[in-house]
Order: C-alpha cells, then sequence, then structure tokens
C-alpha cells in the first residue's frame, strides 16, 4: 500500500495532489525549487525539499534530484502532474529502475503513445478513426492529386518531416491543388532541405473534444464522458465544459467507445485522455493520446462524481477501477476558466509580480484549484497560469450564469490577469449558444481588430 | 416576475442570496449599517443603501427604513435570510400590506408557527409526535405522580410559566418524583410567584435532527431529507451533517412523513425547516418548526443538488416546485463546520477585529460561504460567524477526513478563531463514529476539565 507519494510538480496541481493525498492517509513529500520557498504546495506539504535553483531545467526538471529526493524521503511513489515530467519516458524509466512507483502509465506505453506515427498506426490498427492520409511519400503534383481525390477535399498539403507551420497549404478542392502542392513543397524545401510531402484530410472548424479514460492494471478500461476544450488561443486551451454543448448521447456513445478502443490498444493504465476532432458532421478523428492528468480533469470530476486523484493513486497501487462504465453517469453541467497572469491587451505577454490584494469567489457550485495567495509573489519561471475557476450546475445555461457572476466577484491585485477576458467570453452569444470552434478566439480576435 | 431583490441581511447569507439571485438575472439591492460599508455584501449587490447606526435595532432591524428602500429602490422583493426579521411576524404584514413579496411564508403562518404551543397543538392534532406532557395544570406532587406514570419516566417537571431553566427537576422514576416535584415547585414560587406546574417525558441523550421542507402555493410539500445538528454548544450549533450518521432509510421515511405532515397542517410555504428531538430508542418528537432558511442549508444542497435559495425565490414568485419527493435523493456525505471569531481558550469570547492574513482552502468538494477578506474588520455588532466552511464526500469517513484537511488549511489572522477547537472535534472518535448527541460538546468540555 502506497504510504508516501512524492510530488514532482508545482502549483495548483501540486496542492490538488497533496489534498487528495492527505485526505486517503497518505503522507506528501513536496519538492521546489528556489524560487519556490514561499509557494502554497511548499507550505502545504508534510515534508518539502529543495530540488535547485529556479529554471526549471534544474530543479522540476532534473530526474536526478527528484528521484534522490523521493528515496531521501522514504516515498514510495512520485506522482507527476501534468506537464514537467510527467510524460518523460526516462523519468519513467528511471522509477521503474529504482523501484519507485510512478502514478500513470508504464515508461513502454509513454513512450509508445508519444511518437505520433507510432500512436497513430496503433490507433489506425484498432479501427479508431484517424485522419485518412496519404500512406507514402509524395514527390510530385501529379500523384498527389490522385491521394487527394482517394482522401476526399478538403486536404493540407504539409511536410512529412518538419513541422511549425511551415511548408503546409489547404486546398479547398482538386482546382486549387496544383498551386497548394507546388508552393507547399517549395516552401519544404526551403525550410528543411527536403520535399517529401505529406497529404491528408483537412479537418475544418472542427471542435476539440477529448475523452477522459481510466484504466486498471487488469484491462478494465472507462471512459468518463467528454470534454468541450475549442476555446483556445494560440493552442492554449482557456476554457473547458464538461460534457460538450452540442453532442448527443449517440455520439457520445460512439466516440466513448472508440476512446477506450483507443485505451485497450495502447495497453493503458492510470490516467489518460484521448484528444479527437470532432467535424460538424458528427464525423471524428484521434489526435493524440495524453498520458497524464490533465489541467481541467475538474470538469469531469463534477459531472462525474469520481475523484481522479485519489483514483489514479489507487489504480498505480495496483487496485481495481471502483466503479464500471455502466455507474459512470454525466450529471449537471461544468465550466473550467483558466486565470493566467497575462495582460490580453499586450498580446497576453505574462505577467508575474505581486498579488497585492486577492478576492476569490465561492459558495454553490464554485470551486477554486489554485496555489495563489494575498501578498504572494508569482515567480517568472513557469507557467502562468495561477488558478482554475470551475463552476457547476444543472445545466449549460446556469453554469454559463455561475461562471459570469464569479468572475465577476474576482480580485487579483498587483498583476494583470486575463479575467476580464474571460467575463467577455462567457458574454459571447456564440459562446453562450455553444457554437464554437477551435477557430473561434482567433476569429473573434480578427472582428475585433476590424472593429 | 421577480425582478429586483433586497436582501434585509448582512454577512455571508447576504452574499449567497446575492449570487443567487445575479445567477437568475435578478438585481440585487444591498442594505447596510453605518458599521458595514466595506462589507462585502455591500460592494457585491447590484445596489447599496444604507439604512441606519451599527446596531441592529437601528438599522437590520429598523422595519420602516428597510420598507423605504425597498420602495425606493423599486426592489419587488425581500429577501430576509435568517436571523434579524426572517421570522417577524409584523415585519411578513407589513411587506404584505405593501405589496412587496416577502420570500418566505405568510405572515399568519409565522406567527402561528413562532407561538410553541400553538405549534404544538397544530402538530399534535395532525398526528405529529410530539413530547407527550400534562394537558391541565398540576398543582400537587400526588396528581402529579399519576400523570408522570401515565407519560412514562424519566419526565421533567417545569414551571408551567416562565422558563430560563428555573423551576426544573428531572425524575428517573417514581422514587424520586416527590422530591423533585417538590423542589420544582418551590424554586418555581419562589422565581414566577406561581406553582403552576407543568410535566413532560424527559428525552435523554437525543439528537438535533431537522428535515428541510420545501412547500409550493399550490399545496405540494417536499421534505429534503435531514441533517444532524447536534454538535451544539451552548444551544448554537457548531457542525451540521447531512445524511445523519445513525439514521435509517426506513426511518428517514418516517420523519420525512412527519415533517411533510407537520408542514401540511400548518398550510406551509416556502423553505422551512422541522426540529425534531431523535431518542437512541428511534422515537423522535416535533420540537419546533424554523419558518426561514437556515445557516446550514448548505449540507442539503450539496446530497440533493437543490439550490434553495433559488427556489425559494420561485416558490415566492408563484411558481410550482420544481422537484416532487420522487426526484429527491440523498447521494454522498456532507458536512459544515462554523467558523466563528471567538476564543475557545476564554470561553468562546468573541474576537471582533481587522482580519490581517487570510487564507481559505478549496479544491474539490469544498465549499466556502463567507463574507471575509483580508484586510475585512469584524464588527463587535453582530453575530461573530466569520464564514462556513462545507465539504462533500462519496461517504462519512471521506467527508471527515476532507473537512479535516480543509480545516487545517485554514489561515485567519488578526482575530481569533475556533478552527483548532473544530480540528479537535473532527479528530474525536465519538465525533467520528456518529455518536453524539445535544450533551456531546458538554460532555467533552466536563471531561477536559478533568483531564
Amino acid at each position: 500500500m502506497i504510504k508516501k507519494v512524492l510530488i514532482a510538480n508545482r502549483g495548483e496541481i501540486a496542492v490538488r495532489i497533496i489534498r487528495a493525498c492527505r485526505e486517503m492517509g497518505i503522507e506528501t513529500v513536496a519538492v521546489y525549487s528556489e524560487a519556490d520557498k514561499e509557494a502554497l504546495h511548499t507550505q502545504l506539504a508534510d515534508e518539502a525539499i529543495c530540488i535547485g535553483p529556479a529554471p526549471s531545467s534544474e530543479s522540476y526538471l532534473n530526474m536526478e534530484q527528484i528521484i534522490s529526493a523521493t528515496i531521501v524521503s522514504g516515498a514510495d511513489a512520485i506522482h507527476p502532474g501534468f506537464g514537467f515530467l510527467s510524460e518523460n519516458t526516462k523519468f519513467a524509466e528511471l522509477c521503474e529502475k529504482c523501484n519507485i512507483i510512478f502514478i500513470g502509465p508504464d515508461s513502454k506505453v509513454i513512450s509508445r503513445l508519444g511518437n505520433k506515427s507510432e500512436a497513430r498506426n496503433t490507433m489506425e490498427n484498432a479501427g479508431v478513426p484517424i485522419i485518412p492520409g496519404s500512406r507514402e511519400a509524395i514527390y510530385d503534383a501529379a500523384k498527389g492529386k490522385e491521394v487527394a481525390r482517394e482522401i476526399g477535399y478538403p486536404v493540407i498539403v504539409k511536410a512529412a518531416l518538419g513541422g511549425g507551420g511551415k511548408g503546409m497549404r489547404v486546398a479547398e478542392n482538386e482546382a486549387a491543388f496544383d498551386m497548394a502542392f507546388r508552393t507547399a513543397q517549395k516552401e519544404t524545401k526551403a525550410a528543411f532541405g527536403d520535399d517529401t510531402m505529406y497529404i491528408e484530410h483537412f479537418v475544418q472548424h472542427p471542435k476539440h473534444i477529448e475523452f477522459q479514460i481510466m484504466a486498471d492494471k487488469y484491462g478494465n478500461v472507462v471512459h468518463l464522458g467528454e470534454r468541450d476544450c475549442s476555446v483556445q488561443r494560440n493552442h492554449q486551451k482557456m476554457i473547458e465544459e464538461s460534457p460538450c454543448a452540442v453532442i448527443s448521447d449517440e455520439l457520445r456513445r460512439r466516440m466513448g467507445e472508440a476512446a477506450v478502443k483507443a485505451a485497450k490498444a495502447a495497453h493503458y493504465e492510470n490516467a489518460g485522455t484521448i484528444e479527437f476532432l470532432l467535424e460538424k458532421s458528427g464525423n471524428f478523428y484521434f489526435m493524440e493520446m495524453n498520458t497524464r492528468i490533465q489541467v481541467e480533469h475538474p470538469v469531469t470530476e463534477w459531472v462525474t462524481g469520481i475523484d481522479l486523484i485519489k483514483e489514479q493513486i489507487r489504480i498505480a497501487d495496483g487496485q481495481q477501477l471502483s466503479f464500471t462504465q455502466e455507474d459512470v453517469k454525466l450529471t449537471g453541467h461544468a465550466i473550467e476558466c483558466r486565470i493566467n497572469a497575462e495582460n490580453p491587451e499586450k498580446n497576453f505577454r505574462p505577467c508575474p509580480g505581486t498579488i497585492t490584494d486577492m478576492y476569490l469567489p465561492g459558495g454553490k457550485g464554485v470551486r477554486i484549484d489554485s496555489a495563489i495567495y494575498s501578498g504572494y509573489t508569482v515567480p517568472p519561471y513557469y507557467d502562468n497560469m495561477l488558478a482554475k475557476l470551475i463552476v457547476f450546475a444543472k445545466n449549460r445555461t446556469e453554469a454559463i450564469r455561475k461562471m459570469q457572476s464569479a468572475l465577476g466577484e474576482v480580485i487579483i491585485e498587483g498583476i494583470d490577469t486575463n479575467v476580464d477576458y474571460q467575463y467577455d467570453i462567457l458574454h459571447d452569444p456564440k459562446y453562450q449558444a455553444g457554437d464554437f470552434d477551435i477557430e473561434f478566439i482567433a476569429e473573434r480576435e480578427a472582428k475585433n481588430r476590424q472593429d
């Protein structure tokens, strides 16, 4: 039985894990960088060990230091949280070698799912829908056009190697294909010194829908419904909710089955998330699987009533899942807003600094996961998320109103935050109608620039 | 349709009501005393009107001022919260005369239930169990003994008029009766100049169990399960929970039926609470009915999922109850601890003053209803409750652990609080076993004095 857990993380997720452990009667060890001496996780844990200077590479990413702290403190398990070492194959391997329980999947599973093309193959073989794409290297437009016709327009032409948005063009139809292909190939050659191209169906205006799954060591895999995480800015999620406003029970069942199939195909264990792109048509495609707890896990906790962190620890401890698929019922509606230290009027520039005054709302259906307090200095070294404001109500309309009211109460002084920006989104008729996709924020900002 | 509500209260309940209104799209008007200019409810409401100097008699109990503020602001309804004018027949009447919706029952119902002996008669006639007692005036021990035998020992002999603990004696059995009666009568005569006695069955070591009921204007009455409020100190509740640890489904059904019967007999409307004394034997007796929302309503909200304040407003607005008895399912376990500004080491002396630093916990299953913030000065004029810490978990054991953990995180500096005292109770094996009654705190304190 796990008796003592070292939390290899900081911020609100470290606090979240400390609370779960305490409630389970498990001792906690925090690790902290020199910049985090006054951090809440450092103060709340039963023990706290300094693991190095502020830069993450020297502390929260310093595997040897973290393993040493684990051994020195006598902890029998490590919870990696999210970010940092949570999806690092080497770190999971190191834990395995040192006989430390890594609260997450096996290192081989992390490795397999971390490799995008291997993950894609695994999913395709298991019958999980993936985005249709070319199976062979493409070097010329004529061959490309043949493949594009098979895949179905619109298509996106990409560099087979490389990334970062370079060498990418969308062709809406066959007439536009040649031009798109040639431009993309030219860019690809210039950027990567290679002209191998890859063609894929272009998923237009999709929603980012992810399914939470939990799997134990005995092959039991259950999904806990979906989260709509389409409100994103530069691929950073801002608002998440469960359930999704526009998914029918029938579609949820199909997507949930695909998620369970995906987890089984990967021989998955512990908490994981299958990310899908969902088209307006109802077609959905596997994007990737995250092999860790997610920032947005509280919305799933609220609609299912299941404590995901405690369940992670129980699974790592060799216990069977405490519920079956039939036990999981989605009740009500939960929304999470990420409160970040950033200035939306200055291109979301991060704003570390000292919180001189603070008031966070409470009351029925309001949950706050944070690691800040009045007088706390937000260090400049890490992610700028300060807090997660999560609300729950019996339906989406009431949840939106509750979030509007709660955001209206937040006071964080001394640093800039995105609270007013979030408040505006919660009042946007498109958001309120559930009528948004991953382009929503970009389109909104483009429109605001025009006005 | 109610469009604007004036909240005739202060503190956390005023904040609670403002939040509910805001989420319903209803405008809010706060009233405040000169001492509450910086209070949270004053700041949060859409409008705030000063109604007089600090002493309650000149502000929060000043009916004319409150009615004026309602008319001036154009509010169409008043929510009285608890305490202050919430059970004041005259105030409810005044609202009725001025065509202001009083969010609570009819003034006649308040009056009828406020009169203890009338309430007792109403309940007895309706078949709700009441504590067996003498029906006629008793002047001598011989007659008293006859009556006591009928009622069943132990009995308590009391002054028929008067109160305050004077002229009261318990007789455990017939042998002890004469002595008890004569001493009580002598004291009664000395204290009240009258020797009329009243004899009642003495309920030994009862639990204080109360049932929440909701009733609309159309005769629909539903109970929302019980709250165990036995952890009391000098009749002040400290910890409340739902459900009660020792009530079986069968007993809950019977008590719930009695509560509904009681509300129907009183032609009750809106939110109300039927208080019972519950003996170890399972016998229960009607004590009184509170004709308002209770401090401890959040524990019921959490196990039923129903927002009681919103439901109160809907009922006052003439809407039908939004649920039936069959819809009400108690799920999980909720506990509330009242955090007071008082010093348990100095006989719980109230400790108003300025909160110099504050940290309140959050996370899954933690709700805080409060009206305090860092830098806030708790005025000396009012109730010393600062905040309610409410937790929810899937069962009582987990809820207790969550409360222990949450209490352990609370930081309130600058004034004394009962947080450590509450923390100790949550670690008391008798509390943990559910093995406590209304004498629990008194016995615990007596024992601690001996140690």
